[in-house]
């Protein structure tokens, strides 16, 4: 059994901290915003049965059963109590949070707390630059007030993290933009936004990953349901600057980003959310992501957002599935055992600790 | 053991009435119109195997016998009588059939007799509108007795389907065109079509779409070996209307089939003639497929078409296939027993029952 | 056990003849020029683990030995008996070798001695009009000796090679150029270019291919990590001409690649290197190949390149995979022994055989 004591979510968000019925839970387990299809539920699907597998036996009851049996248990433990209960059962020790998402969410001490564990904080840089943009009178103040922030967060955060970087845009204009360029983009932005607007000006987001490539703080890449191919050219432009890339979520092109992480030093690639949206098949996904992927350039994450059932899931399924995965090669005498158990500590752990640089 | 004692063929062709030697048998086990490489037959690929293990039982032979051997065997029976025998063995209670293409093919009522099953139409909206252009003088009344075809055809058919949908043109322009665009393209085609021309405008499809619609009846689209993700835009377009799409055969991009199940309510996905093509890997490609998709959101079909061999070879390699993957999950302690007998009776009928309003 | 005594490795290259320090020998492991990730070595990749397990037992140690004991080793015997002993051991009866890269690589001649194996050329078209540019004077002697040259090589060679076809380019123009086109391009590439100077011009590549189609060999066409279909419009253009083309190194596309191999009688496919990058799950890699591609029209290949490691190791994870796949079908039932040996043995040797008419 190749065990991995020591476990780094290097990708994850907060825990709500409000009570949850039955519809509202539900509706975490979706990959989309609205309602399930008539006549089906979110709990069946993979993520639902892992939820349904992993979570009840943390909180006193038998895997599998029913989903009102546990939302029942749930609330009577109070959301405090199974929240501790469910992230001290993860086996997850440090936790880095992606805090740009909205909504009533824990933050890292709070996490840390209930989790008994370490917690650290990922910048979302396109929320930065929108909390600059709201206390900033002209054009030329943002870009300053832009800079200092980036450089000012990356003195506490272990990372920037990006949603703007997926699509086309950075494929076809991976260098950074010049001054003008970027100043004309500011400047119609700015007059266009009302506070609390979104930054998605393609010149302004690229902008932005050039700052946080320059503070040399490891930057994540979301790359959502897109090829991850159409980041070779920013993967190239940033080669050898000495800031780290790292990939989250490139299923179902997960060997695409093995591909880069294989050719490109500075490129790290993690299946996020994948194996907790693939349940059952987690294992098969990971070995897929183990065939070009080099074993010092793959970091576990959860991708967990809201519920802290999704922590444990993604834990669980992680720890499960490499124990599965590197088990059965050194029982195929294809790895040595020495070598399985090496590589489990450092996906799970070794290689967060080395790329974030924690304690 | 996880059975599936019911089993809905979502989509479906007719079979041969005429006596097949061992070329012409051949020639519909091959992905393509041509002869096999010189050296090579077209009997040794996944199909080619998939029918000698599956079939020749059925006509009281050994797995595995030769072609040859099980042609003789075939002819001997007769047609009728080997057509009925294989039908009856297949398991499949529910055929819903595509008459839209051409050759001496078998109607619903005829599979159904040979079957002991039931038997539903899907209509081909290309063929029903090359049908109505062959007996409509003017653009007007075309277009008038096209809207009147529809309407008609939704009243005893369970779907509609296009292969027009595939490809680019879609991707470019998910709307519905507009009224004078559509008079444009139908003056364009009427006058230089001859009787029985094909209708590939890509105005006129999306016409054919956007009307079949508004029927409200299911739309099966054919996505062939294109990326299924082509169909976001008119998955988009057409989300919360009320009609179901179902993508046919996503194979090798069924994963993403998949995703979009996932993301848009109304999205349904099949595997089709993939397990079909792919023989001993089913069990792998299904499981893919169930990466993403929500159970409650995949439907099986045969895409039998000729040969009453591919409807047995559909419904037995997809029912092996699921067994051993629910199976698998079950043994694994992944998924609880009784909800992997649920899941697999909603993908072998229960899905199709509730998305086609079937009895 | 499903057994492949012959092997023909369909595309190689030749071995270096120098000795090896470990850093130089690492450093053929990896997919990149440059050095590996900072805390990162290229042994922890699937191939590097691979090269540990197949490799030590046949100089005497171990397998999984750590890499620097492997390299004493390797430098006690010496890099010719090392070589002899790793060649003799791989299992490949015959090298077919692309003589057309840079490095002081052994040619076919000494491949064969070392390996007491059969060894034949594959020339690679680029190299081939590199050095016929080198000696021609004009435009017209430049395109006069070219033909020339491909007619000449395809008296002794197997097959032509071309990484040039790679790309978007032959996909928007697949058909030959027109000879005002080619000798604008051959003029300009001549005038600008210096001795040695590479040709990646697409009109005079496509000239080049189309040549070589004109010759009647076997065209081997790097895939690299592209997407093979973008080949269709070359497959259609060549079809029916009586030259096949051999699509090399499809994954992650390699579904793709034995989807072209399915559709197009004259297109083959291979793994090369695939089953060398992703080592420990080779035989998942090839089990998604055997899945749509007929069973007559996939080739094994090693791809290796500078190592003799890389032949070994090549051809022990096809062997394995091989076996593994196609037993596992056997004893599931879904294939008849003796059709899994005939099938092994074709894509192990007997399809290589036919396509490229050894002997």
């Amino acid at each position: 059994m190749i065990d991995t004591p020591t476990l780094v979510d290097q990708y994850c968000h907060g825990v709500l901290r409000t009570e949850l019925g039955l519809g509202t839970f539900e509706a975490h387990l979706g990959r989309t915003a609205g309602p399930p299809a008539p006549g089906t539920t979110f709990f069946d699907t993979q993520t639902g049965f892992a939820v349904r597998r992993w979570c009840p036996p943390l909180l006193g009851l038998e895997p599998h059963c029913p989903p009102a049996r546990y939302l029942a248990r749930r609330r009577e433990l109070g959301v405090l109590e199974a929240g501790r209960r469910l992230l001290r059962g993860s086996g997850i020790s440090t936790y880095l949070v992606d805090t740009g998402l909205p909504g009533d969410l824990t933050g890292p001490p709070e996490i840390a707390a209930a989790g008994a564990a370490e917690a650290r904080e990922i910048v979302r840089l396109e929320l930065l630059a929108e909390q600059v943009a709201d206390t900033s009178g002209t054009v030329e103040s943002f870009l300053a007030n832009l800079a200092e922030a980036v450089h000012g967060a990356a003195a506490s955060a272990v990372a920037f993290t990006s949603v703007g970087a997926v699509g086309h845009g950075l494929a076809l204009a991976p260098e950074p933009p010049g001054p003008g360029e970027v100043r004309g983009a500011a400047a119609r932005w700015l007059a266009a936004r009302q506070v609390g607007g979104r930054i998605t000006d393609p010149v302004l987001v690229r902008h932005l990953l050039w700052i946080a490539v320059a503070s040399g703080l490891p930057l994540q890449l979301h790359v959502g349901v897109e090829d991850p191919m159409l980041m070779t050219g920013f993967a190239a432009a940033t080669s050898g600057l000495g800031t780290d890339l790292v990939l989250l979520h490139g299923y179902p092109y997960h060997r695409h980003a093995a591909h880069l992480a294989s050719v490109y030093p500075h490129v790290y690639a993690d299946l996020g959310p994948a194996l907790v949206h693939t349940g059952a098949r987690a294992a098969a996904v990971l070995a897929e992501i183990l065939e070009l992927a080099p074993f010092g350039k793959l970091l576990f994450s959860s991708g967990a957002h809201g519920l802290p059932e999704l922590h444990v899931v993604g834990a669980r399924i992680f720890r499960e599935a490499l124990a599965r995965v590197l088990g059965g090669w050194v029982g195929d005498g294809a790895w040595a055992r020495t070598d399985a158990e090496r590589v489990a500590g450092m996906i799970a752990a070794g290689n967060a600790a080395r790329v974030y640089r924690l304690g």
